[in-house]
């Protein structure tokens, strides 16, 4: 059984609704944006600071020229932010029977041996009905709404981690939620959870 | 029920197996190296030819230096072998049921909507233990034959089609062998591929 679900997923793809999924079937504890608040406490930084940067690769909006300057220990924002963040990550997967969505977890975790990581994607077309059915229409094109999303988070994957967000190599299993369907796609999680030791 | 599973994988992750068993389960037909032999028979150029360009990206090999002038119909001896190679697997998937494993054909058969593309890696340990369990030792370090294999496969895959190999947008379904290992990814391609309409 694998204790910790880490899943990382394409904007629209339905990733987050999968792992609440996951985690109500197998009766696990889930970690989305309640990692922000937890963040915040153990950073002393604010939510709204840590959402828009935990999205964001440093330097690659202008918020964070702000906080270009180091803390006492000599670390920049976005390493003092990056640590607060994998000590979180870490205490949440040492507690065990959860699912993590987003936030680098699947490379925070890498070294431990309890955890199946997963990515979900589709292709534009599911992902721009998904997003017009559940957030609605805006004034920005749904397809740039998408584009400008994932950009920052693959932005933000390669500047902690070094690698590529989505390459197959840096997960257990990846998934076309578009072709398999979200119910299918949590079945397949939730066997190889309980299945795999 | 898919009628066609195409698979992708890197060296020694036993993506070769995988898909046999997937053959034998579904009761479908397995085509790998017999794919050589069609495209011979289509393009009247030699197996040996064949095998040795089908894996390289053009101009990679000292010997397809050989072979850089065009046919009458303005064609290089690159885009005559990737034309054959397209109407073989073509072929094979308009026959239906049937496994494909290499030769792009993912990207090939992008355009049917009855085939389950699949990618299957592992890590590097796990793949050297593999090879040398089934090739035995060479003169060449097993980490080094890996590495050489699947800088050519990657080579020549983003050559015909333009895209990264084993990006998992690329595939509806990506498998760590090493940690799912390799009777649970047959399993699962198996059961998706008679699920999925």
């Amino acid at each position: 059984m694998k204790k910790v679900i880490t899943i990382s997923r394409e904007f629209g793809s339905g990733g987050r609704t999968i792992g609440k999924e996951v985690a109500k079937k197998l009766g696990y504890e889930y970690y989305d944006k309640e990692i922000i608040e937890k963040i915040a406490s153990e950073s002393g930084l604010s939510k709204s600071f840590i959402e828009e940067n935990a999205e964001h690769a440093p330097g690659t909006n202008i918020f964070s020229y702000a906080f270009v300057g180091r803390n006492e220990n000599g670390e920049s924002i976005s390493d003092y932010l990056w640590k607060a963040q994998c000590k979180v990550i870490n205490d949440i997967a040492e507690k065990g029977n959860c699912v993590i969505v987003g936030r680098c977890a699947d490379y925070i975790l890498l070294d431990r041996i309890d955890c199946l990581h997963v990515f979900v994607h589709a292709d534009m077309e599911k992902r721009i009905d998904r997003i017009i059915n559940l957030y609605g229409e805006t004034n920005e094109k749904p397809e740039k709404r998408i584009i400008k999303k994932d950009k920052k988070r693959k932005a933000n994957y390669k500047y902690y981690t070094d690698r590529t967000w989505g390459m197959s190599q840096n997960y257990h299993i990846t998934l076309d939620s578009g072709v398999i369907g979200i119910d299918k796609c949590v079945d397949v999680i939730c066997n190889l959870a309980k299945d795999l030791k």
